[in-house]
């Protein structure tokens, strides 16, 4: 991370601004507006990734937002432009995500900074452990005036590429229910006992992981998954008297999540009543739905069409960064194609006219909203 | 098993037997018939059984066989008993079964005998530690003349508890299909990936498992059971890429079985073509059904008749040492019901009136035999 701050550092001074990482890691750089007064637009996404990652997820909004320092080639704008390198957004070292985003938007408490890593260390004292003193986080909280937030990150999935479109406005973040179930039945011998003598956990989770997939095709826009599986004992010629599987249910209505997760539960209870077998559920994470900013969602799709590319909108299933700073300020995103729809791979990678699309619409959204501002004598964009 | 053989031999020897322990371990003792050139009947179960056990899995059939001859108290009968407490049924430590009652079949090979346990010791190292003699394993083979092979044995499944019964005659031992299915789908993101854009392996097992099943729902006396099943990457949020799930199938016809196998495996690969998924197969065991003896089957339904209970019989799911004998001599199994259908588990058990009436059974086919045998003036059933 420090070779990687050190990189971009130098990129950013380039362009003539002073970077500095905050008290949790972040990299940060203020390119002024045409006076001191004037408010400033966050414009980033994270640098961190996961382990056996691509080269894109994350660190391309990141150069992105630089490269739109580069262009402006020193004209000054009726905002400024602080550029964000967020720290911790994947959640891989502490098992909790957006913790530099956290920061920014004043919600980092001390929950999340007392949790420990595998080796016992907490996010404090590898903050401390960085050389960043953690009781300064309260000052990376944001001040002054912010007119919004917008973040460049690749699809990291197959939508734009089955649709032949390089780039999407995402009109909200999906929200998301995790639960865990556990089917009951009865182990017992598969040679001896018949068919209508069973309690079988694993043929009723079957058929459950049916409803989940039925369900999910049905309602528009609905992902759910069951992804984790285990039975238990597990053995060939056993049935299996325990299943224990996963359910991940994202939406971007919450009305629309919740009803789905209770029609699949409602459809676990169906089948363990028929089957005489027990199910249980324990909901690990119920995630609301986080909306774009409207008003910067028409100016993307705008500065999409003046890039001579067709607007589209799309609701993100992965959480972002973004997700956090929709608390604080009116944000958008701006998705590129994900060739293959691969991600958190080797093998994830971008279009290079992608990435230069994605530029030219920044450089429009930009001079859309310096005449916006300009026009309307606002000093705000909300 | 020292101390067991120890106890059985003590009750043997009651009853004016020499029992001795043969080159594999068997425990087999002759009761004599009426003059030394009276062929034999066995009667006899194993004496191993299985980590976390019951009491009555195996040993009751030898218990059983000891009792028989203190009923007969003292009286000979135109054929000897030779009582059997075989060795090594369960396959436990070596993961190969029937190990005694190979050998007095004849079938004990050199494969079986260099199988090594998980400390590297082998089959045949395991006989000489145990103080045999393993070049003497030929001799354990059955010689002379044998009417045939009788083993009470618990059902250890359901049916006659189901169906109120207390003793059923085994006609057939299943034949039994083994395989693993591996279904190779595509990982990817819960979130990202729209439900029409995945090719997800574990959503595709699901609706084979449930293809499993009605199988073996509408084939009378099919048993199918998918036990285990491994989904990777096995997260939350990531689509199953990969899915190997493990197939048992069990019937008495082995065209029936060999027929479902393949509706099963059709199944499987519809699905996949469906579902863009790849399916493999392999079959990991391919045991034909073994029939026990028809004119001993009609003995045993006559025997359970005279014990004022209602005749019934049943194909037995799991193997049994008989399946071994009936290789070599006419064999019959008599199964005493389950309570709860409870097996290889410490609540394992049998209910007292249950064995009185086996008891009784067993008698009344002495009976039968000797009967039989006096008027026909033969020296064989078959």
């Amino acid at each position: 991370m420090r070779e990687c701050h050190r990189e971009i550092a130098k990129w950013l001074e380039a362009v003539g601004t002073s970077p500095a990482i905050d008290a949790v890691g972040n990299l940060r750089a203020l390119y002024p507006g045409s006076d001191p007064t004037t408010p400033r637009l966050l414009i980033g996404s994270h640098l961190d990734t996961v382990p056996n990652a691509g080269a894109f997820d994350g660190v391309l909004g990141v150069v992105l937002a630089v490269t739109l320092l580069e262009a402006l080639e020193g004209r000054t704008l009726p905002f400024g432009i602080e550029i964000v390198g967020f720290s911790e957004e994947e959640g891989v070292r502490f098992g909790v995500p957006f913790i530099g985003s956290r920061a920014l938007a004043g919600t980092l408490d001390e929950g999340v900074l007392s949790r420990k890593d595998q080796e016992g260390v907490s996010v404090r004292e590898a903050i401390e452990q960085f050389g960043l003193d953690s009781t300064k986080i309260p000052e990376a909280s944001l001040r002054g005036e912010v007119l919004g937030y917008l973040e460049f990150h690749i699809e990291q999935g197959p939508v734009l590429e089955s649709l032949d479109l390089p780039l999407a406005a995402v009109e909200a973040i999906a929200g998301q229910t995790r639960q865990q179930f556990v089917f009951a039945g009865k182990t017992n011998h598969a040679g001896t006992t018949p068919m209508n003598l069973r309690q079988d956990a694993l043929a009723g989770a079957a058929e459950w992981i049916a409803i989940v997939e039925r369900e999910a095709r049905s309602v528009p826009g609905l992902v759910a998954t069951v992804g984790a599986i285990e039975a238990k004992p597990g053995a060939t010629n056993v049935i299996a008297g325990e299943v224990r599987a996963s359910l991940d249910i994202r939406h971007a209505s919450d009305e629309i999540r919740t009803k789905s997760a209770q029609t699949i539960a409602e459809g676990a209870q169906e089948i363990a009543e028929r089957r005489g077998l027990e199910v249980k559920q324990a909901t690990l994470l119920n995630q609301r739905a986080v909306a774009m900013d409207s008003f910067l969602l028409e100016q993307v799709d705008q500065a999409i069409r003046e890039t001579r590319c067709k607007p589209h909108r799309m609701v993100s299933g992965a959480g972002h960064d973004a997700m956090i700073l929709a608390q604080r300020v009116p944000t958008a995103m701006i998705f590129l194609r994900s060739p293959g729809g691969i991600s958190h791979d080797p093998a994830e990678t971008v279009l290079v006219e992608d990435v230069a699309r994605a530029l030219e619409c920044g450089m429009h959204l930009l001079a859309q909203l310096a005449s916006t501002l300009k026009s309307s004598g606002r000093t705000c964009l909300a």
